[in-house]
């Protein structure tokens, strides 16, 4: 099993010109988990000439055009500012030819300071080790979920009934999570994070994949090491469409990344 | 004063490639209002060859590189992908053949019906009568918002402390909000809306320009006629950072768009 570091990988073609590899182990079915390719793209954006000055990842819009397939992919960035305090760049992933994934990617400095301001403390999960790590075969799902043998997810037992057939109905499911390697959390590896795993569809009571349509994160801070906590929710499901909101604390109870996607749901007739 | 329809207006060049003229009556200071630019690009993705089978923008993530100027822009779409129940495209606004604003746009079919499921109930305000209408030349600004002579926007006076000199520092402001055209919010009219003036941070004792770096937003309905309640709130301010969350209720009381937003802030030493 390969390492976040691995799986993400680039090889430089040129200055703005990557190869990657898509790793079918950071999937969700049989589709490539969109936090991941994110990270492909984010991680060229940060090997790319505009990173030199601006290390850090903290803001990634990526449009999701076409599935991509395991295995080889194109990614080139193309500088659109390279400024002081910034540099933006487009993204784009592509197979045959074909753009899968396009994003705009910020990237900048980072540091590790507290809030200056903040309204939202961290979300109430019970101890880690009362949590359930969540399988790569869950019971009665039609599909694995190899992701989870690299990402250790701990569920909130509390937002797991809709397994059991009674979803809460609230919108809302929280986790511990921590990387299978054992590799602390970085700006890459939170856009992971972001695109939690099982949707907060589950516990409205709707089975089913929920394809990622935009996701749009930032980065906030650089996190501390060890486990993050993770919240996701839904603020409104309708006309075949869901978004889901995501925050991620690092151990120290900071807001280390925030993201809204919006996804298209098949909702009951 | 032109309509906002008018200062949207676009020429076209072929079946993607479009001219327009910014308006600076859509402006904040002396700088075009993030919003009424996506609105802009977002015209130009409903009008280009993806939008004759989509006739809705239902996701824009836009990326600010460089503040347009008010006069002429060329627009550009490109395909990214025409697909059965929505269509995604790129748009750029450039400028002396600059990309000053680049997004994604996804199309679709919006309609006008009630959500399936939603956690967030609409903002409560008092009646728009017993609210403050913003002016154009705020007292004790040091600059003009002429984006208030076309936006008729009703702010919650307990929102307005910040000009007094007592914040409140909860990071929220709700407005009611018209166009002052007299039109109906439409979905493109409604990205306007989601960027809402004055930005949160003067609820939080912080004044000044807030430039946007990327934007997120998603329009959910079509919203009913009458005047719409907007809610801005932040999450987290820290490392020169703040992310100001926008939700827009119809006045039917459904959340017809939301949007979110990474901009920059000059904090106190």
């Amino acid at each position: 099993m390969g390492t976040f570091g691995e799986a993400t990988a680039l090889v430089a073609r040129g200055t703005d010109e990557f190869g990657a590899t898509l790793d079918a182990q950071w999937s969700v079915g049989t589709k490539l988990h969109g936090g991941y390719l994110l990270a492909v793209l984010a991680r060229a954006a940060r090997q790319s000439g505009a990173g030199e000055r601006h290390p850090h990842v903290t803001a990634v819009s990526g449009a999701f055009v076409e599935p991509p397939a395991p295995g080889p992919a194109d990614v080139r960035v193309e500088p659109l500012r390279i400024g002081r305090s910034l540099a933006q760049v487009r993204v784009s992933l592509a197979q045959e030819g074909r753009v899968r994934v396009e994003s705009h990617v910020t990237l900048g400095v980072l540091d590790d300071g507290d809030p200056w301001w903040t309204s939202l403390p961290p979300v109430e999960l019970p101890a880690e080790e009362d949590c359930f790590l969540a399988p790569t075969d869950p019971p009665g799902a039609d599909f694995a979920v190899p992701l989870m043998a690299v990402v250790e997810e701990r569920v909130d037992p509390a937002h797991l009934a809709f397994a059991f057939g009674a979803p809460t109905r609230k919108g809302e499911i929280a986790s511990w999570q921590r990387l299978a390697d054992g590799s602390d959390w970085d700006p890459l590896s939170l856009l992971v994070a972001l695109d939690p795993v099982p949707p907060v569809s589950f516990d409205l009571g709707l089975s089913g994949w929920v394809p990622t349509i935009q996701l749009s994160a930032y980065i906030r801070r650089l996190p501390a090491p060890g486990p993050i906590r993770v919240r996701l929710s839904a603020t409104d499901v309708g006309g075949d469409r869901m978004d889901e909101v995501a925050h991620v604390w690092d151990s120290k109870g900071r807001l280390v990344a925030q993201a809204t996607q919006l996804a298209a749901v098949r909702l009951p007739d």
